[in-house]
């Protein structure tokens, strides 16, 4: 991997160059607002626009250094709304990175640049610029709403609005009415004023989500920072940072102020590492506690296992596999421990209300999914999903954008019941799915038996696909696997945009079709999603660069090449491929004959040598 | 690869010990019927019975030798038969291994051991015991119909019906009922009596095909043996031997004498070397010359692009990427160049009369399927797909076994469409499809973009997918892309089983997904489709040996496995994983109650050490 190895943001000049692509913006009615897309040059001249979650990263003209951070691209955009302040932020102790109270000079610390500065242990503070965290302002009953769906409700289009309907080539108002109608979110904490508005809705382009993290067990944070720039440069539209181990603020503070994209976090899992990992002593105190400090830290939206209520514990008893979502199962075990409603329930509204003025994004974990196809859509599942459904009304009243997550491991038969139950019961509230996985026999290769079925269900309404990698189930994903898991998603969201028939997306295919079926070998690799690897595979079998402008392909040979015979018959037409003029049975005949005269002519040579 | 390059042939002794299963067998009605099957040993002692489609190589108690060819498991049942007789074959010539006619002594060859011995530049002629070809024996009105059709039609269960019976697990007469109406094929050439009976039919497990083959651009005669082998022992259920360079008629003798797959081919590309590549100089001679050639060496179904016919090549002149089938665009020049109807279509009964004889099934190929998305379900596609109809029925009228080829690029929206127009048009023949891919835009990837087309009509009646590898549009598959490929397509294959709720398909998912939720972590390798991979990916996170028999998945780490939590919950009400009997509340209060007592005695630990 040699090749990919130099796909590094620093690296981004040379690499943009050498993939035959460079990054172009869209302006908008504001100077500052660009919109970045991904312009592939075609030998013709012409360039192909493709949608671009790489960030600045592949922008030459922006010098990018991931120990100062991106630029805060929306900050003006959130002070000119004049509903926001600055103010001091919560504390930030020990706990917050997972160190034990054992530490001797573990007291309490200010937050920003000197974070966490001079703790025993604390590994990489992040250095960049100290930024006061932002909340909404103080108003009647309470703080005021700062949300994208605040705005839209009162009829505002917002630049970040204006920002994905360029990004997505729809009208501006008609991104304003679906977030209104709760139909599509914007994640976008005032918080994490560096990513780039981008939206998740069925009525756009089906998303896809990397999962990132260090565990208990292995990683470290510049590894984290490294995959998260890796799976945007491949596609990734947002990324959730799951780390559960040490210097988990830290970390997190590392990935947003370098992230493009909108990060999602589970607040569960941190909050358990400051109860040291006993479930049974977790409280609303702590969490509330986790959840303010992520919301300053700028997380976009947060998963919140609010769905599993006490009485649906028992519905999984006699299951095939059990809870196999860890949110899920922390908050069964808090529930069997204390007899009691998860107090993320019973505090939900309260929940709402911190959210609302940073404007973080639910999304409503499906705690209770199913861990094997045995499972799937069975009572425990569907129970769950109808308090989800009553929890997006309440988060709604709240004017807190929220999404619902979904399956699992799910049967290719009972992939569409889900999708349409969830839409029902939900309010046509977005969907984010993981998989759902098909099968459950082949460990290894978990991106491929979930891709199906991710397809499958973004195509019939899935707003958000949440990537598995070949790693699924067997351990923590590398680099690589982080790639293939990006890529194979963006294969099913793409398909999965084709078959619905959203504006433009065959675009890419056609484009791509022609090139093939012109001999135009450096605009296949170049219009790839995946470059190098179609232009390296390319080469093992032909290596001389003249291959690529050859005539024929080299999957058959000089002698074997239908496309190249194919191309011929529509010379024979006076034709080119894609010309749309019909033509009358009496061209044909005559076209034909005279073809065929000629090929006699030209010494009945069906294939001309490859120098041609 | 190391652990993969050990899984040659020989080392298949070493290989099912370490992998942790055995070959098997399933007896049937008499001694020399024995059905091979993969024994998976689990921990508990018991064992899970696999489909094995990897022939002798993997039974340690045979000894294989891929110089001197498998034994003919089928012969005795061939002659026991009495309806075929032994002769003396064509004549082997030196343009069979595409030999040009400049070789100083390039006469006529005897057939068999000798076959183009001395013949310069042939280069590994197959040194295994002769074997005079069979046919079927001089009857009222031409040589009788061996085929298995033949059979069924007259109310009869051969012992290859009854061997896919048990196979399948279903019973002899409904095999026969299902393959006499034309549903199923049982594709078994009687000069191919090395092949293990398998069936091809919507009412049956799905199956998978793998091409091989070497190109004039590269490859040789003990790679595509390699690769059949290696195909065979992943999962592949045929193998089509699509060779178009120098030695095809001594690599195809190599492949079908160690292949215990039925083995397809395409004559089209052997006729056309005949005749230097020159497709206005084929002739319905040279077609029919290379038919018997293959017939006579053993070849179990053949595809025959019949229905590419002179007035639909226009139809393809304004597609998008006109006619990507090589066999479609070599018919396709030869109608233009000669202005006449294809002479694989008027002379097709005369074919039918060979392929009886020999018990070759057709594989009607689908020379005008879409090369792109923009193509899929056009005229020229439907067009031809009715003329197959036509075909299938002038087939069956022989007793000539029959399965339809389709597409090639769809889109997810446009796939049911084509098995539903194959099913209606060609009377429930079985459909074998290319893919489909679903997106055009990821080369290097199309074993993904097809595999999820594949599993969507696999589960809607496709009987047969035939595999695309990652080097599809760009190379020649090499041996890690063949292996990619079986196992992309076995996902689909066993996905669309479960899916069509085939008898005992989920009992596999279930298997390994029990062995998942008690973490037997070597259950779950040795069921996985591709227990080395499994392992590998888990020992990277986790090297520790120990790690396998923890009580925590390498995923979460120690604090984070809701497996483990899962299951101290159904420990808690005193269930086993997959216990039947339903709990009352008053039990499941009673058990809860009682569970989180025990819960506080035993400390409030919720996560148990790993040591236990």
């Amino acid at each position: 991997m040699t090749k990919q190895d130099a796909h590094t943001p620093s690296s981004a000049t040379s690499e943009s160059r050498e993939l035959g692509w460079h990054k172009g913006y869209l302006s908008g009615s504001r100077a500052d607002l660009r919109v970045p897309v991904r312009r592939v040059h075609l030998t013709s001249g012409k360039d192909v626009t493709l949608y671009d979650t790489s960030g600045p990263y592949t922008d030459p003209a922006i010098e990018t250094d991931v120990r100062r951070g991106l630029p805060p691209l929306r900050q003006n955009w959130i002070i000119e709304r004049d509903d926001t302040e600055e103010y001091a932020g919560r504390e930030l102790r020990p706990e917050d990175d997972g160190i034990r109270h054992t530490t001797p000079r573990g007291g309490a610390v200010p937050h920003g640049r000197a974070a966490g500065a001079g703790l025993d242990g604390l590994d990489a503070v992040f250095p960049g610029r100290a930024r006061r965290p932002r909340r909404g302002r103080e108003d009647t009953g309470g703080r005021s709403a700062v949300s994208q769906l605040a705005y839209a409700k009162r009829g505002l289009v917002t630049p970040e609005m204006e920002y994905v309907a360029v990004r997505e080539n729809r009208a501006p108002e008609f991104v304003r009415d679906e977030i209104a109608a709760g139909r599509a979110v914007l994640p976008a904490n005032i918080n994490h004023p560096e990513s780039e508005p981008m939206i998740i809705g069925r009525a756009f382009l089906v998303k896809v989500n990397a999962n990132i993290g260090n565990s208990a067990v292995t990683s470290s944070i510049e590894e984290e920072v490294e995959k998260m720039t890796w799976a945007t440069r491949w596609g990734a539209d947002t990324v959730m940072d799951l780390s559960t181990g040490r210097n988990i603020h830290t970390t997190r503070e590392w990935v947003l102020r370098n992230s493009p994209v909108p990060i999602g976090t589970v607040p569960l899992y941190q909050a358990l590492e400051k109860v040291n990992g006993k479930a049974e002593e977790l409280s609303w105190e702590v969490y509330k506690d986790t959840v303010v400090e992520q919301c300053e830290q700028g997380v976009d939206y947060m998963t919140v296992h609010a769905g599993v209520l006490l009485r649906y514990v028992p519905l999984t008893a006699r299951r095939r596999t059990g809870i196999v979502s860890r949110g899920g199962s922390i908050m069964a075990a808090w529930c069997l421990a204390h007899h009691e409603e998860s107090f993320l329930y019973t505090h939900f509204s309260e929940l709402c209300e911190i959210l609302r003025t940073y404007d973080v994004t639910f999304s409503l974990g499906d705690g209770l999914r199913p861990g094997c196809v045995a499972d799937a859509n069975d009572e425990a599942q569907m129970a769950e999903l109808e308090t989800l459904g009553e929890l997006n009304r309440i988060a709604r009243s709240h004017d807190v954008q929220t999404m619902i997550e979904g399956p699992g491991h799910v049967p290719m038969h009972k992939i569409k019941e889900n999708i349409d139950r969830q839409q029902e019961v939900c309010d046509e509230a977005p969907f984010y799915t993981l998989g759902p996985l098909t099968t459950d026999v082949a460990p290894g290769y978990d991106h491929i038996t979930s891709g199906i079925g991710a397809a499958m269900i973004g195509w019939w309404g899935t707003a958000m696909l949440c990537y598995v990698t070949p790693k699924e189930h067997l351990g923590l994903p590398d680099r690589d696997d982080v790639k293939t898991g990006v890529i194979t998603y963006k294969i099913a969201a793409h398909a999965a945009d084709v078959a619905k028939g959203h504006p433009g997306a065959q675009d890419w295919d056609d484009a791509l079709s022609d090139a093939r079926f012109e001999f135009r070998w450096e605009d296949q690799f170049n219009l790839a999603l995946d470059p190098e690897t179609a232009r390296s595979f390319h080469d093992e079998t032909l290596p001389a660069e003249g291959a690529k402008v050859a005539h024929f392909c080299s999957m058959c040979g000089p002698k074997f090449c239908s496309m190249k015979i194919s191309r011929s018959i529509n010379e024979r037409f006076g034709l080119d491929a894609g010309e749309e003029r019909p033509l009358d049975e009496e061209e044909i005949q005559a076209g034909m004959l005279a073809k065929s005269r000629e090929f006699a002519e030209a010494g009945n040579r069906v294939y001309l040598p490859l120098t041609d």
